[in-house]
């Protein structure tokens, strides 16, 4: 898509419709953004961030999908999130204080990102203060989904926690690999393996 | 605590300081908050959102402690969080689209709170919007505080659970009715009991 009177398609447009429908900007001061993001693609599998390093970036997904995950006491990972487009993710805690993450975080799929980093970040909120507008509903929005999962945590069976997210987003459960999925509901991949062939027949 | 040149103490004074550890902003400026928030104390055991109700208000907790739960199809209560001084709390997602709760917050002892409505915030931020700034980084820290328990919920055993907790928060768990903390841990009261007779002996 062309931004605005120019016929150059920035790489943040995906950003600046996503900030659209949060907040009134003027679409001309949203081309700022282009000199404080990177856009990068990572490949399948490509480690975007890693447990025990320095977090200084954020990233929005543009086109993928990636996951959160850490390594457990017995060397296997544990998938606790995944996020599509048009969802922010880092280790937050560590990217608030520029501390040391306790997350890793993996492209499932060829993923396309914007990548800030907190330096950028702050910045670009001291030259464009009104952005705090879009960042907090977006969070909030964050923490929304997050009550509504430790509800689901606690009121759902694991089974029932896989049929609701099946029923919800179907498109999704097919997107990634059953171990992702299976890791992310709490589940061996063997379990889930079982679950899904009793709800086919 | 006198808020700058006026020997008035404003109610909304906590919620300054906690917003100034977070931004730099105007003292003089901050004043306005006190029109826009109203303070209110409740009772232990009050009711400050009920599930099923619309929900219009977010809460600033200046003293005291609330949970957040819901009730199960067995018609027990689920406390899912708590909040304590200087946090915020709320059903946000229905805060934020002006919807049916979820969830009820309840008043775990007597609590003082600065509570705003959907429509008072509203008007706040257009008249006030470095404001969002603080709200960015609040809720930034909340999705934060939402992942490290993610990881905690699938790392540790319910048992060991409740050691973190005694551990990093032991005031708070002396602070809070035991039956509200099995809750929250996902145990029977009894469960409960039983660990801590365990961890004294």
């Amino acid at each position: 898509m062309a931004a605005n009177n120019a016929n150059k398609t920035l790489v943040t447009e995906p950003l600046i419709s996503h900030i659209r429908k949060f907040c009134t900007i003027d679409l001309e001061r949203l081309s700022i953004l282009e000199s404080f993001f990177e856009h990068r693609t990572y490949r399948k599998k490509e480690i975007l961030l890693n447990e025990g390093n320095r977090c200084y970036e954020k990233f929005f997904i543009v086109k993928g999908c990636v996951h959160l995950y850490y390594l457990k006491q017995n060397g296997i990972e544990q998938t606790t999130d995944f996020a599509l487009e048009h969802w922010w993710i880092s280790d937050f805690m560590a990217f608030q204080n520029s501390s040391i993450a306790q997350f890793s975080i993996r492209a499932v799929e060829k993923t396309e990102v914007l990548c800030i980093s907190a330096d950028n970040q702050r910045e670009l909120l001291n030259q464009f203060p009104e952005l705090n507008a879009y960042f907090h509903l977006v969070f909030q929005r964050a923490c929304a989904a997050s009550q509504v999962r430790f509800r689901l945590m606690f009121e759902l069976s694991k089974e029932d926690l896989y049929r609701h997210f099946n029923q919800l987003f179907p498109e999704f459960i097919q997107r990634i690999p059953q171990y992702l999925l299976a890791s992310f509901l709490g589940f061996t991949p063997e379990y889930l393996s079982e679950i899904r062939k009793k709800n086919i027949s």
